[in-house]
């Protein structure tokens, strides 16, 4: 092969391991402003028509009804801020030119009096769109360990990846 | 240096890094497969001689005796399938070639009723083979935090691992 | 973009994830010492000025006061050392030439009896300084989820932060 070609192979797989890690501060980001009330971050982290999907019956579509959930009194999302921590972990991510997604777990931690508790733990999928610079989310599926729902309808398409 | 020779080890720097991703990639497939009743996805994730090795008297030794572990009604892992999470984290990775180990930690989250309790705690090194273009398990070396022994005969190669 | 040029950058990408990862197991360094009671080795993972700052009032500062803590007695850590688990994850990771900082979450485990349970959940913000082939720790400035302080306080350089 020339060195040419060399470069350019080189260049398409340094991109993707910068978007892999690009796609970690994405889901570092959802975790950040969830837990610190930055309500508008948490919004603008997902794309306009953006979707959480936590349960077959908790669904949320559009920066809107995104907002309704993590920001204002009643949406939810108030009830434990300040006192809960969402990490993620696990991850198994796909990247294509400006699209990926992601599978892996979810653990969400809480605070009460002073114990810290296990609140949920959750099977995920998520979808990226990249917006200029940027990576945002598309789409998080995600159903609880142990709910009423099989996980690997969720954890999936990792079956089929290519190594 | 010529641009031949800086091209070659660009390959070899991004070589490893695709690898220390593949093989995260390896302990997510090893937790979904676990989690989601995938047994022989489970089976099919380690080499053919693969070991994992629990505690002092609990290890299971290749194909067969780790899909009775894994698989079978009274293999040990169905009384919690459905409502595990086998986590892992704070990965430590070494690629040499076509073989590579890690050492870092576990965690499984287990459902009890409407709660989720912290199952075990692990002190992990695993060995790692590159088949095809395929990382698989060869090797799985756990012991329990604040068990018997120390977790220090287990996480021990990261001392010596040059930076 | 001429040949050389290309590959310059590429070099320079390149370094970027390499330095990343490497903070990665600087953690993980940071964790295994922590919890295998290797004292020496947890404060030579800092600068010989590092600190460690995990509440208003309960800060240590340079090479001895980090062994007072980790190794002596009456530390503080004794107590709690060969049956914790020190984790972290949700890593955002940011490398500028010989310096580095990252942010996110602290997760520690702890056995009592034959149960585990949830310690400490803490938000992070993590300097770091390479001297030689390894990168150090200059700084952790750490706040307990559902704390007096709020986590913001901390958790905060990713906002302003380049994608």
């Amino acid at each position: 092969m020339d060195l040419e070609t060399r470069i350019k192979q080189l260049e398409a797989r340094v991109a993707v391991l910068e978007a892999q890690e690009q796609i970690r501060e994405c889901l570092a980001r959802y975790s950040f402003n969830a837990d610190l009330g930055r309500s508008e971050e948490y919004v603008n982290n997902y794309t306009r028509d953006g979707v959480i999907d936590l349960a077959p019956s908790t669904k949320w579509t559009g920066s809107k009804q995104l907002m309704d959930f993590i920001g204002s009194p009643g949406g939810g999302h108030k009830a434990i801020e300040g006192r809960c921590q969402h990490t993620s972990m696990n991850y198994f991510i796909r990247v294509d030119g400006d699209k990926a997604w992601a599978e892996g777990y979810s653990v969400v931690y809480l605070k009460k009096g002073d114990k810290y508790e296990v609140f949920t733990c959750g099977f995920n999928h998520w979808d990226f769109v990249k917006h200029g610079d940027r990576w945002l989310l598309k789409y998080r599926y995600r159903r609880p360990v142990g709910g009423e729902e099989w996980g690997g309808k969720v954890i999936r398409d990792y079956l089929k990846a290519p190594p």
